[in-house]
C-alpha cells in the first residue's frame, strides 16, 4: 500500500507570493512610471496593503470567486495590485490587450464575462465607447487617483482606483483554496477564428514563477532592479510580476513610455540591470542609445523573446554594450516560457562563432516543460538539429484547453496523448537545443502582436472586385513581419493597391492593415482546394515592403 | 462559482527530474570515485537507463508500492540509481547514516520497516553483523560489480546490485501517482528520544528542487559541476541529486574519500566549480591546499551548512581562494532548505564589514518556505535583529509530522497553528536576514552529525559512581561542538575521568563518546528540578577541551 508523505501540503497559491515579497522584502522599491506623468515610488509592503484592498474592494463591489476582473492596462503598480488583489482572492485577472480593435476587445470582455473593467486613463476613449456593448460588466473602475478623474464621462457611475482602495482598511486575510483554481486570463490572436482564452491556475503560475527565476531562465535573484518592457496585458509579463516576488527584488514599471529616451532614462535612473521585450522595443532603445552615443551603466542582460532576436541585434546588444543576451521562446498558451538559449559547460569550450549560433537558436526547454517535433502522422523526429517537424509541448504551464472551448487541442506523439501543437516548427539537437524554423498555424506576428491572415483575408474577400486573396508574412527590419496581401482580381475589375488597402480602415486596427498589395493571376491551391501559404511564402521570400 | 484554470496537471513526481535530465542533458556526465576505487564516468542518460532497470528489479524482488529501499552507501552513481528508481517506481528512498551505532542503525531500518536494504562493499561488516536483527529486511543487495562480490558472506543470498540491473531491460514507464505520495525518509538524531523519520513527498522533494536551485540559493546552472560533500545520506545531499538533474548539469561524486587531498584531486580533476557540506569537510579541504601552498583552478561557490560556517573559515575561502561562501540554515525537518545568506541590490552599497556581518548570518528565506521568531507563549518577536526568540519554520518542504508518530509537532504562532519548532534561538532583522544565536534542543552537532546529550547522560547515571550526570555542548575547532560531561560523584565514591570515559566504550559509536569530565559539587536546576542546561553551558563557555 503506497506510504504517504508527511509533509505540509499549503496549496500554491499566487497570494503567498506577494505574502512572501512582503515579510522578506518589505521595504523593497516598486518604481512605476505611471500614465499621469509622474514617478510613484511604493514598495513590496506598499503594494501587498494596497492589493488586499483591492481584494476588499472587489468583494465590496459584489465580486465572488470566479469572477472576472478585466483590465485595459499598462505596466505600473495599481495594475500589479489587480494583479495579486484579484488572483489572491479568488477572483480572476483577466488582462485584455489594448492594441485590439475595438471590437475585439468588446468580444473578448464579454468571452470573459467580465465584471469589472479597470483601466488607464490613456484608454478612457476607448472605454466610454465600447461600455455599452461590455455586456456583463458592471463596473468600470478607473486606474487613477480621485485628483485625476474626469469632471464628467460618458460612463455611467466611473469609479475610482484609488478612492476603492481608501475605503478598506487591508486588514484581510488571503484565503485558501484549490491550487487549481483559475488565476488569470490571457487571450491570444495566434490562432486560427476569433481570439481564444487561456486559463492559468494559481498552481501553473506558481511553478512557472519558479522555473522562470532559474539561473538558465531568467536568472532572478534580489540583487536585480527588473524593469518589463513586455506588458503585463502579454502573457503576464512573461511571468516577472510573479518572479520577482519570489526573489523579492526591486521592479521597475514603465508605464505606456515605451520609446528608446524614455527607456533608457528610466534604466538609468533606476538601476536596472535586468529586462525582458520583444525585438521591436530593443529596436528603438539601440536606436537611441546609438544616435546619441550613449552607454548603459547598470543594464546587464536581456531576454529577447516573442519573435526571432534578429542576430545582428544580438551581437550589438552583447558587443557594443555588453549586455548578456538570452533569446527564448514560449507562447500564450505556455505561461509563456517554453526554452531559453543559454550554454552549457561542454559548449562553453566551443569557438565562439559555434557558442553565438547556439544563443541565436530557440534554446532549451526549463525543466517543467518538455517538448517534440513530430510528423505530420504524429511519429516523433531525432534530436539531430537537421530534422524538422511541427513542435508540441507538455508540461505544468501549458494549457489542456481555450476558455470556452471543450474540445481538446491537444495532440498525441507516438501514441502517447497529452501534448500541445504550438504551430511552430522546429528543429531539436542532440543537447535539447531547439530552433524555429518556419510556421504552420496561419498568422503573421508583427511587434510582438498576432495578426490574423484569414480576418485580413476577409475583408479583402468582401470587395466587390476581388475574386480570392490570401495573406503571408512578409519580412520587416522592423516589426519581424508584416502582413503582405496577394490578389487575384475579378476578370476585368478594375482595382488599385491604393484602393483595396483604404477599404481596410476602419474595419481593423490600423496597424493590423496589409504593408502592401500585390495582384497575381493565381493563388497556388493543394489537391482539396486549400491555399497553399508555404509554396506563396517561397514565392514572395524575397518581396520587399515599401515600408521596410 | 470558482472558475477552475484549463491547464495540464501531472502530479510533481521524481521521475520528471530524470526524464528531463535524460532528455535535454543524456550526454552530460556523472562522475563516481567508487569504494572499489576506480572513477567511474556515466551520463544521465545512463543513470536514467539504471534506474529504470533498477525500479523493475526492486518489483522483481517483489516490492510494491510504499516499500521502503534502505540504503547505507556514499555518493555514488549507483546510490543515485536507487534514489531514482525506488521513488520513481512508488517504493520509498531511506537513506540511513552509516555512521551511527549499529543498534541505532537496526533501530532506524526496523522502525522504518525497510524490504531491501542496497549498501555499499564498505559496510559489508557492519551489515554481516547487523543482518539477523533486521526483522523486516528480505533482501540485501551489495552495490558492486559481480567481479568485487566477496567469495562467501554471512548473509545468506547476498545479491549484487549489477547484476539485479543486467538481468532487466530498462524498458519500463514511470508510473503516475499522487504527488503527495512519500518518496524518501531520512531519520534525524537531532531530537530527544530515539531517532525520528521525516517522511518527503514526491511533491516537497519537487518544489525544493527548484527552489533550491534558483539564483538565491544554491544558484545552479547548466554551466556548474557540481560535487555534493555532503553525503547523500545527510537529507539527500541538501537535494543536490534532484536540484542538479533540473538543470541537467555534471555531478561528481566523491564515494567514501571526504579527506583534503582527495577532494582537492577531484575538484580539481573534473573541474568543479560548486559544492555544498558542512564546516568540518572545508577545515581538511583548507588545511590540505594551504599546507601544500595550492590554489583551485574551477571552484567558484559553496554552501556552507549543518552547523554554523566559522567566521574565519568563510573569509580564508573568500579572501585566499577567491570562492564565493554561502552560509546556509535548515533541517533534516525541512529537507533540509531554509534559509541562505545572499545579499540584495541595496546590501551591495554597504561598507564591506557590514556586508561581511550579513554573509556570516545564516540567511534569508527561500520562496516557499516562512519564518517567525516567537516566545515561550506563542507569540511573534519584532525582525529587528535584537530580539531572539525560538525559531520557527513552515513550508512546502517541512514535515508535518514524523514516521510513526501520530502526535503533531506542531505549533502556533499569534494563534495561527501549522508552524514547526526548529529547536534553534534566532534573531532575525528587518531584511529577513536570520541569525542563529542559540539553540533550545538538547543535543550537541559534532563535524555536522548529531549526538544525543541524554543518551550520553543516561550511559553516565548507569555508572555506580555517578550521583547526577549532565551533557553538554562545548566549542571545538574542528567539530564545532563536542560533548562535555557533568558529573557529580556519589558521596565519598571514587572514579576518575578516563575510568568514566572508558565505560563508555561498546555502549555507543566511538566519535561519541564525550571528549572531556568535569567533576563537580552539583548541577544547577529549575524549581521544577530540571537540569538547567542554558545555565550549565554558560558557565562552562569558556572550557578548554584537552581534544580542541
Ligand atoms: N548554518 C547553521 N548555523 C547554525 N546551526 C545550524 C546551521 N545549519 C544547521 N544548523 C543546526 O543543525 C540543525 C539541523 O540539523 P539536521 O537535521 O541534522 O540537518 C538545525 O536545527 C541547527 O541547530
Amino acid at each position: 500500500m503506497a506510504l504517504m508523505g508527511r509533509m505540509m501540503t499549503d496549496p500554491l497559491l499566487i497570494s503567498s507570493l506577494l505574502k512572501h515579497a512582503e515579510r522578506h522584502s518589505g521595504d523593497t522599491e516598486i518604481v512605476s512610471k505611471r500614465v499621469e506623468g509622474d514617478l510613484y515610488r511604493s514598495t513590496w509592503r506598499e503594494v501587498a496593503l494596497r492589493s488586499r484592498q483591492a481584494a476588499q474592494a472587489f468583494a465590496r463591489l459584489g465580486c465572488t470567486p470566479g469572477d472576472r476582473i478585466g483590465t485595459l492596462a499598462w505596466n505600473g503598480h495599481r495594475h500589479l495590485e489587480i494583479y495579486y488583489g484579484a488572483s489572491g482572492s479568488g477572483l480572476v485577472c483577466h488582462t485584455i490587450n489594448p492594441r485590439l480593435f475595438p471590437e475585439q476587445i468588446v468580444w473578448i470582455a464579454n468571452d470573459a464575462q467580465d465584471r469589472v473593467l479597470c483601466f488607464d486613463a490613456t484608454f478612457l476613449p476607448l472605454v466610454e465607447k465600447v461600455a455599452p456593448l461590455m455586456k456583463t460588466v458592471q463596473h468600470f473602475v478607473l486606474m487613477t487617483s480621485r485628483a485625476h478623474m474626469p469632471a464628467a464621462s460618458a460612463i455611467p457611475n466611473l469609479l475610482c482606483f484609488d478612492d476603492l482602495l481608501a475605503a478598506e482598511s487591508g486588514d484581510y486575510t488571503w484565503p485558501q483554496f484549490d491550487e487549481n483554481t483559475a488565476s488569470s486570463i490571457c487571450y491570444t490572436s495566434g490562432t486560427t477564428g476569433n481570439p481564444k482564452g487561456a486559463v492559468y491556475s494559481h498552481r501553473s503560475t506558481v511553478l512557472h514563477a519558479y522555473a522562470a527565476a532559474l539561473p538558465d531562465a531568467m536568472d532572478c535573484s534580489a540583487r536585480d532592479v527588473i524593469l518589463p518592457v513586455v506588458p503585463m496585458f502579454h502573457v503576464n509579463a512573461w511571468g516577472l510580476p510573479y518572479s520577482a516576488a519570489i526573489v523579492g527584488c526591486k521592479l521597475v514599471m514603465p508605464g505606456p513610455h515605451l520609446d528608446g529616451k524614455s527607456l533608457f532614462e528610466l534604466f538609468e535612473g533606476e538601476k536596472v540591470s535586468f529586462s525582458a521585450g520583444v525585438p521591436t522595443v530593443w529596436l528603438g532603445l539601440l536606436n537611441y542609445v546609438k544616435a546619441n552615443n550613449l552607454k548603459f551603466s547598470t543594464f546587464k542582460r536581456t531576454v529577447i523573446g516573442g519573435s526571432a532576436c534578429p542576430p545582428a541585434m544580438m551581437k550589438s546588444l552583447q558587443q557594443d554594450y555588453g549586455i548578456e543576451v538570452i533569446h527564448a521562446w514560449g507562447m500564450t498558451e505556455m505561461s509563456p516560457l517554453g526554452t531559453l538559449s543559454k550554454l552549457t559547460t561542454r559548449q562553453l569550450s566551443l569557438p565562439p562563432e559555434q557558442q553565438q549560433r547556439l544563443l541565436e537558436k530557440q534554446g532549451r526547454a526549463i525543466y517543467g516543460v518538455d517538448m517534440a517535433i513530430i510528423d505530420d502522422d504524429g511519429r516523433s523526429l531525432p534530436w539531430d538539429g537537421q530534422s524538422s517537424g511541427n513542435l508540441v509541448v507538455r508540461g505544468h504551464w501549458v494549457i489542456s484547453r481555450y476558455m470556452n472551448h471543450d474540445e481538446s487541442p491537444l495532440v498525441s506523439v507516438d501514441g502517447e496523448p497529452g501534448w500541445f501543437p504550438t504551430g511552430d516548427v522546429a528543429t531539436i539537437d542532440a543537447d535539447g537545443f531547439m530552433q524555429i524554423t518556419d510556421r504552420s498555424k496561419d498568422v503573421i506576428k508583427s511587434g510582438g502582436e498576432w495578426i490574423s491572415s484569414i480576418d485580413l483575408e476577409n475583408i479583402a474577400m468582401a470587395h466587390p472586385a476581388v475574386n480570392e486573396a490570401a495573406v503571408i508574412a512578409a519580412r520587416h527590419p522592423k516589426w519581424d513581419e508584416r502582413p503582405l496581401l496577394v490578389v487575384v482580381k475579378k476578370p476585368d475589375a478594375q482595382l488599385t493597391r491604393e484602393e483595396l488597402l483604404a477599404f481596410y480602415e476602419g474595419r481593423i486596427a490600423k496597424w493590423q492593415i496589409p504593408d502592401d498589395v500585390v495582384f497575381v493571376p493565381e493563388i497556388p491551391h493543394t489537391a482539396t482546394g486549400k491555399v497553399q501559404k508555404l509554396k506563396l511564402r517561397d514565392q514572395f521570400v524575397d518581396h520587399k515592403l515599401p515600408t521596410a
